[in-house]
């Protein structure tokens, strides 16, 4: 398919969207949309979100006076229209590659992203600091959030909207309600959501509002007055006029003309504003909108014939090796409870969710309450397993120091993603892991070498009466085969891979592989360490005894790292070795491919044998 | 004052009180009452919040069947009736001592304490948790969570109310609104409950409660349904049924035979419950009443008397530092906005909001919005400065590595009780923050040694671009007379306080001075390195070149502490030095007098050196 963009074509920042005829919106939004599938095809990438944010993102520079009006897209992974329009058209094709455009917002990307996003349910926040700023420093710019109804569930999104609804500035937040996140939205605010939508009130605004609100704010505040007078009748009370927002929707996401006349109406609002927004995941695409979740993140395709089926079956990934378990244990023993914060598909738990729908617990985007939620179902004697990306256990830190560790519950977590993660960048990378669980007392950690260890690792950690953490990365490993059984492993005991001369490599998880082709040029030992925590201190103290020099191997940061455990067990042993750290360094990695970006950390087995010659070169035999 | 106590002293558990007639709950209450106040002023502890509970606590005992029947306490800290009337009665004098009673529930102290508590806003989450667990297992027990009306507002708490909301199972959620947590509470949910309670229903459903609710259930239920179908003229529907709660209240929390009448209705009902009991912190003690902040947490006193005035002015602690340091940055910069999540007083700001209320922001208890708030504010060019309790910034993790150090803005976190707490205990411990911070990309963390060098380092941390934590310990340092200037201190430098020989110690933070004593002994040479990160690499290496071994000290973990800094350190630059990490071993400490725990964990001048000499002794000369 070709396009031609002859409108879009014209719009190299928000000021040319500005100069257009009203009339003129909804064929450049047209465009928009074809222009932004056809580059979501070549590239990959979110597609179903951006398909769904065309018309807003259009209305809204249209009405704002971007940058200096604030937009805060949260997630941020429903940026690419706004991306097209905001200058950055002709970078589309590098997006999400090293060195291209990232494939969510960055304030060092462009003036028009006020916030990078990323991980969901920050935008009230930041919308309400940058709208308390404009009113300390005498501005009289506008501040909008626009949030998914996934990422309200959140509770950050919550602690925003009570501390907003009472605050005196000019803050819009715009619910985009597609009625799905990654996974089907749960819980009470999605069903009155629902209940909104089903009302009255939706289906006649939809007709009338074109009429009704294309009048000067006067009427629409008549309009509003009269609605209140007969609320009850019209339509609810909804939750944000709880939280002390005026509630204005829901309306069509789609209806750009609308959206304008609304957004303008509102402009002359005083106080928080809240604008309910319809709009479809996929919109305009048909394969999308019928599978919105397979086209959520999607691989390059034809959009005349859609995704293509993969052709060979694909080497088993992490998070499947993590769903059979889940299925095989949970069938091996009822007291196993599998917990999601709204990651069914990405954390590989479908096929649990079908054989135990009773034992599965996907609680929305809502990492605190999932990990003390998993607390209290250990309390009763459940044998919970919380799958979680190791970069969410973030969120719920304090949750897993404090209701899990200090009480010494067993709960698994399963942390998918640990590492880099490739396209996602910095924002996903499960980095920081290592270093933030080993701190923790009676906290353990595996990290899996290849996929069956990472079965064997899970069976272990469920094993334990104590908490236990298993990490993984994201996509495939060695492409070892994957034992049916459930056999557990040593608790807190690595092993000897390859026994070498002078320089021995400690390999904690899925670096091991690398680690031994470097070893093989180098005739170093390699010790498959597994457990981060607790160290197996008694072979490593062997193997520090038997070599000259130690390199430790993680995908994770060094400080604090992994490395730095065996640093400290020479130390406290006194047993002096020089040791090399490998693993990522202290900043930020930004997206690309992942073979790529751990070639360029080094962490490759060419990487790996250059460093240890680098620094332990002189010291060594040739092989 | 001595008081007799009758009833109390035949209740050894519930059962004994549920053998009670239900005419001697209220004389049960006022001995209670005397009991606690008796014994809270003896030991000291949290006092307002206790007298507020003590008729929630007997009605819930005797509706109950504890502890087969679950009662999660959120925070905990109004826990005291109930660890009077579950047989710890004669245990309360060593309430938040060494080897006592907690001031919190633990699972390990009582079978009664279902869930252990102290950081707010876990309870539904855990409640949940075991009333999912007693379904699944077909098990009949009623699970209660009682909150108050401050925790409500953090996050988590929201999270698992929208999760509870559509849970099919016998959760009751309390929330026991004072209208004051530690700070007065903040935001639109406190409006929301204020609303309630002035409204009209409150004050007639106060007097015909007696008589309306003690019915069967049908006409509880049918009660309720009037109120359905004149809703709008009653009451308002309250955000509470917009989650899907079923929604009781609000009742007067101090009348225990109307409570135990609603409790006993509510037990029949199905589905998630919500019960809204109005009671006020420090009932029946009117100086309580009259100041609940000041007898929130309190010191030994005469309840005859009240809190004696302090009578020697104390050693200036390092919150006042901070209070006094945040006001003169205040008037020295505009730019300067300061943000607390519910912790004014504790955090010292009660000065700087009087000063500068335009700049002072509570949010609520809102660790995570609190942290991103303060990114939004920066983005636009103001100067966030956070006050957050070490502990409490666990909540806050992912805000801090995702909104602030990935953009890099220049907040400044001012990390209050970071190390031991003393009478907290284990969940308040600030034990791991030079771990879980020196970890991640563009943070820095400062450790000043005492006063002085806090009020120098915060300034030093505002100097910057980008984003600082100042960490400091709870209570007062060595007794540094502290600046009125803003100067600052060279950023990521330390300095040479002792020159001594053949051992070296380098000392994070306020155990510099312990570390300066046992240095005389062994004539050490001391180094005050101040910063965690970025570490003083140039003067360690210079030190480690000129000593033959080292010695790390800090006030928190050893795991990936600033030892481990020390240690990755000497690794890359391959010199070998033995080191002795000195700092919090890998396990919770409980709770106890500050001085002594820091003895027993070998922190104090004498375990210093007698851990050196162990490490050391045979390689050192005699002084």
């Amino acid at each position: 398919m070709t396009h031609t963009y002859p409108l879009l074509q014209t719009i190299n920042s928000p000021d040319d969207l500005r100069r257009l005829n009203r009339s003129q919106l909804e064929p450049l939004s047209t465009e928009l949309r074809a222009y932004l599938l056809d580059s979501v095809a070549k590239t990959g990438g979110h597609l179903s979100s951006n398909l769904g944010t065309v018309e807003l993102t259009v209305a809204l520079h249209y009405v704002l006076n971007t940058p200096y009006d604030r937009i805060v897209w949260d997630v941020g992974h429903q940026t690419y229209p706004h991306k097209i329009l905001t200058g950055r058209r002709d970078r589309m094709h590098s997006l999400r590659q090293l060195g291209g455009l990232s494939g969510f917002p960055r304030r060092d990307e462009s003036d028009f992203d006020t916030f990078g996003t990323a991980h969901s349910s920050t935008s009230i926040s930041a919308a309400l600091g940058m709208a308390l700023a404009s009113r300390l420093k005498g501005e009289d710019r506008h501040v909008t959030a626009v949030i998914g109804d996934g990422a309200m569930t959140a509770g950050m999104a919550f602690e925003a909207l009570n501390n907003a609804g009472v605050a005196d500035c000019n803050l819009l937040v715009i619910l985009n309600d597609n009625d799905m996140s990654i996974s089907p939205p749960v819980g009470a605010l999605n069903r009155h959501l629902a209940k909104l939508l089903s009302g009255q009130f939706y289906a006649a605004a939809k007709n009338a509002s074109k009429t009704v609100l294309k009048g000067a704010p006067p009427l629409w505040e008549l309009a509003k007055r009269f609605e209140e007078s007969a609320k009850g009748m019209v339509k609810p009370i909804t939750l944000f006029e709880k939280f002390g927002f005026n509630y204005v929707g829901p309306i069509d996401g789609h209806d750009v003309d609308t959206l304008v006349s609304v957004l303008e109406n509102i402009k002359q609002l005083k106080g928080p504003q809240f604008l309910h927004v319809v709009t479809k995941k996929g919109q305009g695409y048909k394969m999308a909108e019928v599978d919105p979740v397979a086209y959520h993140g999607a691989g390059k395709f034809d959009p005349a014939v859609g995704l293509a089926k993969a052709s060979a079956p694909a080497k088993i990934t992490f998070t499947e090796v993590f769903g059979n378990w889940l299925c095989d244990m949970g069938a091996a023993d009822n007291r196993l409870v599998a917990i999601t914060p709204a990651m069914r598909e990405g954390s590989g738990m479908v096929e649990f969710e079908k054989l135990f729908p009773q034992r599965f617990f996907d609680v929305g985007i809502a990492e605190q309450h999932a990990v003390t939620f998993a607390a209290g179902l250990a309390c009763e004697g459940l044998k919970p397993v919380v799958a979680i990306y190791s970069t969410f256990l973030q969120r719920a830190y304090d949750q897993m120091i404090h209701d899990v560790a200090i009480q010494n519950l067993p709960v698994v977590f399963a942390l998918d993603r640990a590492g880099l993660v490739g396209s996602d960048g910095a924002t996903h990378a499960g980095a920081y892991d290592i270093a933030f669980i080993r701190c923790i007392p009676n906290m353990s950690l595996a990290c899996p070498a290849d996929e069956n260890e990472c079965r064997q690792l899970l069976s272990t950690a469920y094993a334990q009466e104590t908490p236990v953490a298993v990490r993984y990365p994201r996509g495939a490993g060695a492409g070892v085969a994957v034992s049916c059984a459930l056999e557990t492993l040593p608790f807190g005991k690595g092993e000897i891979r390859r026994t070498g001369k002078k320089v021995a490599i400690l390999a904690f998880g899925t670096l091991l592989y690398p680690a031994l082709q470097a070893a093989e040029k180098l005739d170093a030992t390699v010790v498959n360490m597994r457990w981060a925590k607790p160290l197996d201190t008694e072979l490593l103290l062997q193997i520090a005894a038997d070599h000259e020099m130690l390199v430790s191997v993680e995908e994770g940061c060094t400080l604090g790292g992994a490395g730095s455990a065996v640093l400290e067990a020479l130390a406290q042993a006194n047993l002096m070795r020089p040791v090399l750290q490998l693993g990522l360094p202290d900043k930020f990695i930004e997206h690309g491919d992942p073979a790529k970006l751990m070639t360029m950390m080094g962490l490759d087995a060419a990487g790996i044998e250059a460093a240890i010659q680098a620094r332990f070169g002189g010291l060594m035999t040739p092989v």
